[in-house]
């Protein structure tokens, strides 16, 4: 069972600019990613909320207000968006059944900010959500303000009973929150890299180490226990259990994802003009949607390799995993290359019991140093550190599996609109595992099932190959 | 391991006028809808050639040339375009290959016939298939002939070494046929219930059986071995193998599919109306569809319900399994009903064993009847005489399944362009299980492995529940 | 005024097997394909309106009933549907208000057969015409035998009163199944040249004349007379209406359209290519339509131009006028050569006087022969003997005018469903001016006004040179 | 011939915060908004082109960032492209041929903010405005900075060779900047208008004065001059010329356009349910649009009308003309009215000689007072001091005609980008006339031509009714 993450301390002044005047005073926060052991340690849950919130308004700070209102396809969100639908969230199922005399802001905001939950009440059409000029950015962070306000007045005053269901429920709502953290990476990124100005947020980082060579890991076939029930010691997703027993044949994986250089060769032995290596969605995906290469990549006047990122358009790095791949790249690929996707049990197996660490989003950190929102080339020391097998299991990019996404045996959504959370889409969509460079720190685990359509790509989504004994 | 289908003696006259002339003076052909038990009697791979063949052309004969052509959406192919995309099937795999000095009858049909094997050659777009007025029916069925005119004679003229091949393929070329058989049946009844004049083909059966009360059948926990490996003793797809483990938890299965009458309780419920009930998409589906009710169902005037069937508007019939329904239909009235869909694993499990009987589709019918293409309720007295176990298993209507279509662990597609008959269209599907009233007689296994998008609904797709011990 | 087209005497074997019964026995059937002078001449209405019917029957004579269900863009609608929408107006305008006892073939056909008029009823979507395999093409014959038995004997029955408004609804209906003749011609060339196999429904006919060269002809400026009242003696439609004085300034007419020879020195010279020439709207719909040359034209292996016509897929006939032009392409052209489009009322002015001879469309001809349904090159010797004027201003192709559609100062529509027939299209289309060769003989006066949308290049649409003196 | 508006003296503080500093110091400017009458007054050029610049970004200090940033469908622009799209105009088009050693501040603009001028350069899709964050609306307000910056120094360094040409061209972008603050208004009004918050620019107006009652004023028939030729004294647009002779018949025309009042009468009468009032192409828009009113219209919880307007939602005023209607609504209006929509020349001959008085823009009034930019209701006195015939034939609403936007005989676009202004758009538009609300003060002619779809509606246009004599 994944331990919490190692706390860090962060000073008062990584909170940055747009920090909300009713939450001052937190002069010493401690900062807190991960529930805290025990829910009942009211400063620690404190801490925890606020160094969540925050990180979201870290996440804005480089932002002009104009980058918060676009929409460039209807799978994005406009930044403000986020920022206020968590803040909605908070509101809805926290603010509105448990705190006496609370009053919401603005009434329409419900409307607004609501994302999906159809029990809930009506929702603002998705595709539709970049043409909301108003709320302002200022007056998304002024309901910010008034719901953290509130949050920390209903956590102060709540007695022991309503404690343990605030408890719960406020660990839901961080998670999500953080949810929307990397969909704001991932959301903004595909805002500006339309942009023919190609708009950096922060610099770009230095010069990336060195890849290493290949190697496989051997793991054998039985029967393995995989998931993990809810617990109250630690929070987890409903969809992560209940925690079952499969039945697992022999296999291997790569030693780390696939890097760009790898899939450059791919490329360059025409493997997007080959129907064969193709899922027929996939091929069908390839030709409307023209692609040539993964998303963000684009070629020089000279020839070479660059790709848009979070840091400006830089060169591409070939020692980096591959990432903003679909599915179905990731299976062409795994084709070419004789071998395989992992199965998301398979990817279970090897991480667990590996320590929580890897190139997460850190969106404050220490001595204001800016994020690096990227996967980088797995470091070699680190690697050797860790042991002989899989290396960067965790972070940088997502990593597609060969399996769909539906329920383990035995899973009931729970009841209510919060049951709307994640069973509801368990069709159409494909597991990724591992976190990527965008997963906030602290909100990842061995057992963690994330999921998106085959054709998604502007997830940081990569790939290691795997193959039976 | 199925057996084969028990032979049935046709007449001559049962062939229907369509026949070509290059095959008569079969007169006591004996009909053959399975492979023989020994590929390489040659005879019984003839009649087994004759008889399917000979069954496509009894489908269309109660069709004007007119009904033959039209295209209603772009998953329903014309019914001439099946008749003769099975020959270029034949034209393609067998004789260009393997008849020395086989000429095409015309080199457009290449064009024009291919369906996806994007290896071949260039496509006739899919949606546009219905624009095609040329070739004409009567081109087609000399189309037909030609082609049988000359695998007859490859068939008689192959040394021992091509026959094992051919026989392999001729094998496939007719499941590939049978297959068509029954879209021929779902496309044809999509094309007539949009006209408002409601056609019949065929008349309309009599008084159909009550439904047994529903009852469940419980099933142990524990690892089974299922699917088959391709074996020259009887034919299976390759999507079928490999042979594996696989670990079940203890289930039990209904008794028989859900009836009309119980689906609409569901209806009657607010079932349509009510999202809890239903996964993302699917709420979406039935949105942006305007579903209220299962494909092909009418509300008469005195409001009672009707339903569109190849036999005319009949009244609903309340004993029959419900069909032409989506996954996200069969998924919502599990949920509905506190039941779940079983997985495929547990229907190939509950059904292995089973004779292979039930109401499949027999374009052919002894003494000319007509078939009767349409789920009945089912007998009681023969699901009597099957046992206590589950019934109807096989045939009335392909069974939903929560299993997405993937491949069994070892699953290596063939290389070249048979390859692509299965394995590309490994994502986006759920698997049925079962076989349906229009599925031809002889084209089932315990294994066998239909799939479709979850929102298809043309085809005669059914549910049954299950749920865990 | 024109005057009649001269009758020529058909046999009866022209008529062709179609012919439904219940008229037979006119043995000796003058053709008659103008109204009489006196619309009380029973015989010769009667004559009238056989001839016309059996020329609609005459087009659909070489199609197979393949052919005739086929729609392959909105626009176009299925030979059948024109086949019983022209019955359907006689039923609806004539039978249901004019004979006593008169019962619908099929109440299910009011709904099919209704094309756009409101105020009669609902209507089947136009899009889904070709969804429609039933009535087949030999039940929608049945049902013009139907309405055309009810029809003579409506005409042998009506008292002197009824007569006169009779007399003047058939001729409206007849005219209209006239403009469905042209329908016809030009939505099955549509279908057919989206078949890769080039079905030709007509031997080609044979070698052109030159074009002669270009000239121009200059007419004064000044205030003339255009238009026509309906009148009795002789049939137009509302929108010709009512005769106006308009002001026109001095201009030149070329001698003839511009040919095909000349719109490829066009192509040459990157007329496609060049945004300059084009109106904004028509560069749209070459960018997105991908136009690089009229519709219909086919590059050959060895780079010479083809064509496309209902004769078969032909060598491009440089001298014959070019056609299957949007208005952009017209506009572009005569922007090009330092010209501009005729108003519609410069065509009139330089039409009016003119004999009513030209190459229109004869369904039956003498002899059996088959119609000629493609522009031809001007004949010179023909050309000569009508004087020095601009040439071809009858026949062969509509030429697309400056003028767009709207009604003529003091036009009001007629009340009730007729008053839909013209005047409610009165936004968004051209005029165009001449008739074609698929415009039927008899059917074309010079006050006759077509009109299109801009983009539309299904017809046979043409254009010739204007420019200001 | 127009004469100018009567300048008016603006303060130095009415020119908004946004004003760049490059062009401080002007501190006594003269507001001039039409060109002087002598365009070799360098000082009143400048001042002219200051105050047109300076209006417009007058329009966007009441709007936030992120208000200028969105697109709600392809017609509309955000503000801040329009701010950037003006200045680009004057970069292309005047300072990049004529300012030596100009330098553009960024090279991309280019791309950005070409509108459609296909003979400069690609453009960014139209559609896709919206997706554009950067440049920011702080970095748009430097590149206006910038181009005024250069403009003044083109300006007065110029000779007087050079300066006769950079008059007109001058004279031309500040036409065209009018056009832009037209649209600024309107676009922006669509955009909040989608808002459910409802957001408001400016206070609403106070009391509007009663409708007076409806009155006819007569015009004989005859030749009349209308149009203007190109005149270096005063500026218009080339599609105003030539000035040419027209036929027009006797006719009568409206004192005032039509009312919000009596356009709820029309609705009441169930206007837009009956099919016959309605053109084709209008019908299927009020169909597929759900058109039930004119655009911004909404109805409250006890039943009354309001109406969205850029002062907020307010009660709908009976008095004040109707508008935001498309010329489908206003041609069934006028046919439910027994009337018909005016020509343009019937228009223009009613127009002429009438002072240019009218509720125009003023995006800075005396006194800092807020623009009012809805349609107002004539004022009485102000009416009747203007004579006995039709009132309000400018500002406030643009009145649709029934003359569809063609060019007048002998008209040739110039040559060069230039050219590309109007001719281009000659096909599938009605003209407007009389100019709106949003219509800058300044910037209108009695020969002036709009242009609109048939179906646009987000403008501030109207209707006036008319007949024959």
């Amino acid at each position: 069972m994944p331990g919490p993450a190692q706390p860090h301390i962060e000073s008062e002044a990584e909170r940055g600019a747009r920090a909300p005047k009713s939450t001052g005073g937190v002069a010493a926060l401690k900062a807190q990613r991960t529930p805290p052991a025990d829910l009942n340690e009211r400063e620690a849950m404190r801490a925890y909320y606020l160094t969540v919130r925050r990180d979201s308004e870290a996440l804005a700070a480089p932002l002009a207000p104009e980058d918060m209102v676009v929409q460039t396809m209807p799978d994005v969100s406009p930044t403000k968006w986020h920022l206020a639908h968590t803040s909605w969230f908070f509101e809805t199922f926290l603010l509105k059944p448990h705190a006496k005399n609370y009053r919401p802001l603005n009434e329409t905001y419900d409307l607004l900010f609501n994302s999906y939950y159809q029990q809930v009440g009506p929702q603002w059409l998705r595709p539709h959500r970049g043409f909301l000029s108003r709320p302002t950015v200022a007056e998304v962070m002024d309901y910010r303000a008034y719901v953290d306000g509130a949050m920390l007045e209903l956590m102060e005053e709540a007695g022991a009973a309503l404690w343990q269901k605030l408890a719960v429920l406020i660990t839901l709502g961080l998670n999500h929150e953080q949810q929307h953290q990397e969909l704001i990476c991932t959301d903004i990124k595909h805002v500006l890299a339309q942009n023919p100005l190609s708009p950096a947020l922060y610099t770009p980082p230095g010069e990336s180490a060195s890849a290493p060579a290949l190697s496989w890991s051997e793991f054998g076939g039985g029967i393995y226990e995989i998931g993990r029930d809810m617990d109250p010691a630690g929070f987890s997703f409903d969809n992560e259990g209940p925690r079952h027993e499969i039945l697992l044949r022999p296999f291997r994986l790569a030693s780390r994802p696939v890097t760009n250089g790898e899939f450059r060769a791919f490329i360059e032995e025409g493997g997007y003009q080959r129907a064969p290596l193709w899922l027929s969605d996939g091929w069908n995906a390839v030709s409307e949607g023209g692609w040539q290469t993964p998303a963000y990549w684009r070629r020089a006047d000279d020839g070479s390799w660059r790709e848009f990122t979070l840091h400006g358009e830089v060169p591409l790095d070939e020692n980096a995993p591959v990432t903003h791949i679909s599915l179905y790249e990731a299976a062409a690929y795994a084709e070419w290359a004789g071998a395989r996707l992992p199965l998301e049990a398979e990817l279970e197996v090897a991480a667990r019991g590996l320590p929580l660490e890897g190139n997460f989003l850190m969106p404050q950190r220490d001595g204001g140093a800016a994020p690096i929102i990227h996967p980088q080339a797995v470091n070699m020391s680190a690697a050797s550190a860790a042991g002989d097998g899989p290396q960067q299991l965790f972070g940088d990019v997502w990593e597609w599996t060969a399996s769909s996404y539906s329920a383990y045996p035995g899973y009931r959504a729970p009841s209510g609109a919060i049951g709307e959370y994640n069973g509801k889409f368990m069709c159409n969509q494909m597991v990724l595992r591992g976190g990527s460079c965008a997963t906030p720190h602290g909100h990842m685990r061995a057992t963690y099932r994330n999921f998106f359509p085959a054709a998604a790509r502007w997830q940081f989504s990569g790939l290691r190959l795997a193959s039976d004994l």
